[in-house]
């Protein structure tokens, strides 16, 4: 049976964690930075190295394929990919495992001449991890990218989209050229770590997506008084740190108690100015963000949390302003997919699990325009957006030969 | 009577006021930047131009003099100052007005050839709001300052002194010649802006100060562990922001609670890393400072708040780390120069009230060598330490006339 080069994909995913890489490990490698072009051209070079036609298109978005060498309707693609973006002080597997096992698969195809009646690409989608904007690149695909916001899309830091693609050598106006022609993808599967411990405690191999969680993210913003810290009599102030230290306790022990079984909360981002000891904080600025399987649990969560925000602004003298910065909806996974996955697992003798996602993807961006799937392997520990993030050497081979006769079953 | 030329103040209040200045009014002008010395070099100009005698020593206090050309104890000479830097979205009063108001006094001194017996001399003191260590200059004149830990200052963004020193031209290594000899100064006044509101409020025109408050500032940083902010379940998260927000609002509510009536707190700075908002964070670090005129008092409210803290990091699985910064004690101030302002406050027709400074201020370091005292004058509304700072123009003209004859009565 058709089997995956292990060496070759080993060797390429350590070769890419060189972009970006941290001194103690892990990568930081945002999208547009200098280390992730340096990623993006060397990517560009092994599509080419393996025999596929390489592209790149407005958003970023870098292809290869077998078969094509753009996307078009007239053959509709089977498409695989995910992302070679990271967070900041992140691992070397979240994103880069499905680009490089992707191009692994396409390389195999095409060395072993077993060329399907559907042509095949494989994608590296742009900002997946959404510095400037959750799952930018294949949103931009997908047609489902506002692009008249563009030039207002900006970091945390206030570091703009635009002026990050510019310095990286792309035109912002083009990013509309991205989007797919309808019907021109025929499925899309993504190979990923779960990033969480359950199919390691459960000890399962492979992992078959049925839904992907819905992300919410706003940025939560106190003002209070900036007043000097020593003469101001405590009583006076408005210190909007302290509003955004309650508003933090209070909203996650209220989701955990009022939300689903799975729901979970983050506040990652905390900024506080004027950033000065002798100063009382005049305005904290807190990037909360909520994820749950289901939109109507997520859509609750998100109006009671709002309230707890606008109570603590209003016992504490503050004023809050909710500005959501994005919103992705639940997706599921396509059943013809999931059913795909578990046959050719079957036929490799691999164990499976059906199981949510609790990070969101680029897949399910993908699934409002096609049929899309995802396929988990276990990530060690559970660990994940971090430096430590690892998975067996073996899980990653199996999980590259699934995403192989997935690819094939769905191209035949 | 001797008066000194309110328009010229004015003036000069106003042009020191555009080195930093901000769009919608106020200034961000920190020790060694590029403001900061376009500010000290235009503020040398206007010390020739006064007719003083111009220098600036290895800390980098600058100075304008009558009657010497340095410190030294042959002549002790009569010293007022205070500082030209200011918080980031500071106001262009605190300290400046000492500056300002120090220099017109001298200047009026010259062209009346008033001079008195003993020299007189202006200082612009180094960093006292401290980005770099607290009170920097005048600890280092004072012979305060721990030389050997210069290497390691640093601002709490990671900016080394020693860099921003060299940067603007000063050898960190010279910082040690600006210690003052025994004896060299006979006595301090500083005039300032209360930067609180009990002035206003009781409709009196002059402070005079009795003691300075203490102040304690300390970094603590909690650690957790970075991870996934979808994948991590709630239960397993190690979130050391949440461990920094309890922290921060409990450790203000026990210096509330069990502080003196006139204690302080503020927790002003906050980092939280990785600083992703799909990231759980992995260390918060914030700066907590302290202020009480006791120092027993603050001694005991550090020791609770350290419980504070280590109780936070117990009960949330994090660790806690706790860095001393800067500590100064609660200082004195000299009953002489205490009498000598009220003494001229009499003669001048103003009211006056003794109080405590709920500020640090450079004359607390000069009370470890000299008679030391300060001149306060009310701030509108109480406000400091924020770009609407403000004092009215005839409040300034009487402070300044105050710390005139202040100044000719102690070098009489």
């Amino acid at each position: 049976m058709l089997a995956i080069d292990a060496a070759r994909l080993t060797r390429r995913l350590a070769e890419l964690a060189r972009f970006g890489a941290l001194p103690g490990g892990g990568v930081t490698r945002s999208c547009w930075s200098p280390a992730y072009e340096g990623a993006r051209a060397w990517l560009l070079g092994e599509i080419r190295a393996a025999g596929l036609a390489p592209w790149v298109d407005g958003a970023g978005n870098v292809f290869g394929a077998i078969g094509i060498d753009r996307v078009g309707v007239e053959r509709p693609v089977v498409l695989t990919g995910s992302h070679i973006d990271t967070v900041p002080e992140g691992g070397t597997l979240d994103g880069a495992l499905g680009v490089i096992a992707g191009l692994e698969c396409l390389q195999t195809i095409v060395e072993n001449k077993a060329t399907p009646r559907c042509p095949l690409a494989v994608a590296a989608w742009s900002d997946e991890e959404g510095r400037y904007g959750s799952l930018f690149g294949s949103r931009a695909f997908c047609g489902l990218l506002d692009v008249a916001r563009i030039p207002e899309m900006a970091a945390v830091d206030g570091e703009k989209l635009v002026d990050v693609m510019r310095r990286a050598g792309f035109d912002p106006a083009r990013v509309p050229e991205a989007r797919a022609p309808a019907g021109a993808v025929a499925a899309y599967v993504e190979l990923h770590i779960e990033q969480g411990p359950r199919l390691e405690e459960a000890g399962v191999e492979i992992g078959v997506v049925q839904a992907i969680v819905g992300v919410r993210r706003s940025r939560i913003i106190f003002h209070g008084q900036a007043d000097h810290a020593g003469t101001t009599p405590m009583a006076r102030r408005r210190d909007a740190f302290l509003g955004g230290a309650e508003y933090a306790l209070r909203a996650r022990e209220h989701v955990v108690t009022h939300g689903s079984a799975v729901s979970v909360t983050n506040i990652g981002v905390v900024y506080v100015h004027p950033g000065a000891s002798n100063i009382v904080p005049g305005r904290a600025e807190l990037v909360h963000e909520m994820r749950d399987p289901d939109a109507a649990v997520l859509e609750r969560l998100w109006t009671e949390c709002r309230e707890i925000a606008e109570g603590v602004a209003r016992e504490r003298q503050l004023r809050v302003e909710i500005r959501p910065t994005s919103a992705t909806v639940p997706a599921l996974c396509s059943p013809t997919i999931q059913a795909a996955v578990e046959t050719v697992c079957a036929k490799l003798g691999h164990s499976t699990q059906r199981m949510d996602s609790a990070a969101g993807h680029d897949a399910q961006n993908l699934a409002a325009v096609t049929e899309a799937g995802m396929i988990f392997i276990p990530s060690v520990g559970g660990k994940s957006h971090r430096t430590d993030e690892t998975s067996d050497p073996r899980a990653i081979e199996r999980g590259a030969n699934v995403l192989l006769h997935t690819l094939l079953t769905l191209a035949t």
